[in-house]
């Protein structure tokens, strides 16, 4: 991944220190990865951030001193400092916080495992009975907080998803023609992950989805050693990574001539990706574009069928904010706002016979969206 | 993956349980995932198990509900049930656990977010006001519960990480032909990917390094545009995903003729490396066969330039019990026992220089050990 520019980073630690304003915090432990990345640039396996009120700090292991350093050195003005660890992630972490002197220090609530509060909050307490001190630091669990800024793309964010969709569209176009009979499911994904890699993707974004005939009907399946047969949908499921951003694409594809009742439903799912897709501009709720799908399945008779939600944020995450889905959702259903790049991706799937699904991918811009991925939805 | 067969899901399962009564549990929710499919099979990417004293149940969401009845339908006497989660994985957690009547209820806490944890325990709290029922579920942060029993390889795992070796080796003697003057690391990482596909992997276990000239003085270098020039000491690390089993291994190559500082290093791991694989044996504990290999590379003069591990467990993670480590660890220093199966990867690296790493997987055996892969060790 190519780091953001000083700039870029400085301005995300910026509006987070904003946020912590607002949120009467001292101080949030960033402990998930890729909002570790957002707001450093660093993306090892391993590390944490700790944004204060007017400072930051990024905690890593002896694994990536180097790396840092390398990043650090890059520019003397980086936003942040960077601290290493000398035994644990826990120790080096509550060190930090304990000299910070913050009292108020918010967690990523969704992160944060139950193990690592409990050593964090025991050695508040250690330190609490050793010096008496008046005010002992208390850990406040939050949600979001950095997933909802990473849920609306900068200028740079927003060209490197365009090149990525462009990217994986020409990979699309060349999919219908490892689509033949005979073949294994585990053949074409391969075939397919290859040709995401040829394409200039760092990697596959997940596990590619090659289900075939009965198979198609698990919305998850993974690839195996089914052969595919004449008369089989196929839903082809894949995404790459591009310079850390994630772009994902779904076709379903016909070998041979497929039962009309395979037909049936791959034209109610086309009739449901355009409704959502004419619904996606600032202002709509997530709940109203995913019931622009659910409403046009419904009225084929398919609301049963549909069993996922319509779409998901992609970003430096393949499932981030914003969950395009109905209510009651387990996230808040705030208006999209311009700069959000998400799937839609309605299906149905009928157990024994098969499923289809067509997904592409949005980016919400003043007055509707910009549609990233371009590639014909080819007909059962 | 090939499921576990019915006995051996039942068997693991069974061990939980007595593991449950020594640990006072009435339940354990299982969230960590190589965990849930380590006693059920079941390998989707969300999911849960909750192991009672005598039954136990698998909670899956909707996309899984086909795939999940399928393993169910397998046979009709599965050591679990299923529960398929209706609204959120927190309430049908909650219910299931409400229903039990389950009062001590282990958590994993390395695993359980604290989200989750405050979730599940404000449901608890809500049942209890509003039954006033005399005994509240209490939650019990447990750490290594399953890992440690998954630590010891039984009879059908070892088959699949003796045969995944031995593929990851044959993959390994074709390696030094991707390593030529001119290309890049990224290439090499690419070729090196597509050969352990080839060779019959899922996937690769990790994103593959391949680091070249001074790059190699970060243990966890990213492959980049770099490209390899004579006298390049050149890490090579790569790993498979073998029926659900990861393998590990490293070489360190050169282009050419290296500088001799180099080839001084390259002795003193190759040293290091046979010391720690002749120590192993059970009885061990990890941290003497970490410093069998620590102390060769400090009579060399190195121990400032070995700055990770020596090894770390495989099986259905990449990085699992037992980690081979100096003193204090994150963990505690058992003795090794027989069915084990770690990497031997001791390096030195020197910044501004370069590193050397050599990585084998060996498999504890009554009398010391067997070594899964079989590569010869290159000198540069």
């Amino acid at each position: 991944m190519t780091p953001p520019a000083v700039s870029t980073s400085r301005s995300r630690i910026a509006t987070l220190q904003s946020d912590l304003r607002a949120l009467s915090l001292d101080a949030l432990v960033v402990t998930h990865l890729p909002n570790v990345r957002y707001l450093t640039g660093f993306s090892g396996t391993a590390g944490a951030v700790i944004v204060y009120r007017a400072t930051c700090t990024l905690v890593v292991d002896f694994r990536y001193e180097t790396a840092a350093a390398a990043v650090l050195a890059e520019s003397s003005d980086r936003p942040f400092d960077i601290r290493v660890v000398q035994a644990t992630y826990d120790d080096t972490l509550s060190e930090a916080l304990i000299q910070s002197a913050a009292t108020r220090i918010g967690i990523e609530a969704a992160s944060m495992t139950v193990g690592r509060y409990n050593r964090l909050a025991n050695a508040f307490a250690r330190r609490e009975q050793s010096t008496s001190s008046p005010e002992a630091p208390i850990l406040v669990p939050t949600e979001r907080v950095v997933e909802r800024r990473r849920a609306v793309k900068d200028a740079v964010e927003i060209e490197i998803l365009r090149e990525a969709a462009r990217r994986l569209s020409h990979v699309a176009r060349g999919v219908p023609a490892f689509v033949r009979e005979g073949r294994t499911e585990a053949e074409i994904a391969a075939d397919i992950e290859m040709s995401i890699r040829a394409a200039g993707f760092e990697r596959a974004a997940f596990e590619t989805i090659v289900a075939a005939g009965e198979n198609s009907a698990r919305p998850h399946a993974r690839p195996g050693q089914r052969r595919l047969q004449r008369g089989d949908g196929v839903v082809l499921d894949f995404g790459g990574v591009y310079d850390g951003y994630c772009v994902d694409l779904t076709r379903t594809l016909s070998v041979g001539a497929t039962a009309s009742e395979l037909s049936r439903l791959v034209m109610a799912v086309k009739e449901a990706h355009d409704a959502a897709i004419a619904a996606v501009k600032p202002g709509m709720r997530p709940s109203e574009i995913d019931a622009a799908a659910r409403d046009v399945l419904a009225s084929h008779g398919l609301a049963e069928a549909f069993g996922h939600g319509t779409g998901h944020g992609l970003g430096l995450e393949v499932h981030e904010d914003p969950r395009i889905s109905k209510l009651p959702g387990a996230l808040p259903d705030e208006p999209i706002v311009a700069g959000m790049v998400f799937t839609i991706e309605p299906g149905a799937y009928l157990p024994g016979l098969g499923g289809v699904r067509i997904e592409d991918d949005v980016l919400v811009v003043a007055d509707g969206c910009e549609v990233l991925t371009d590639v014909p939805i080819e007909v059962l």
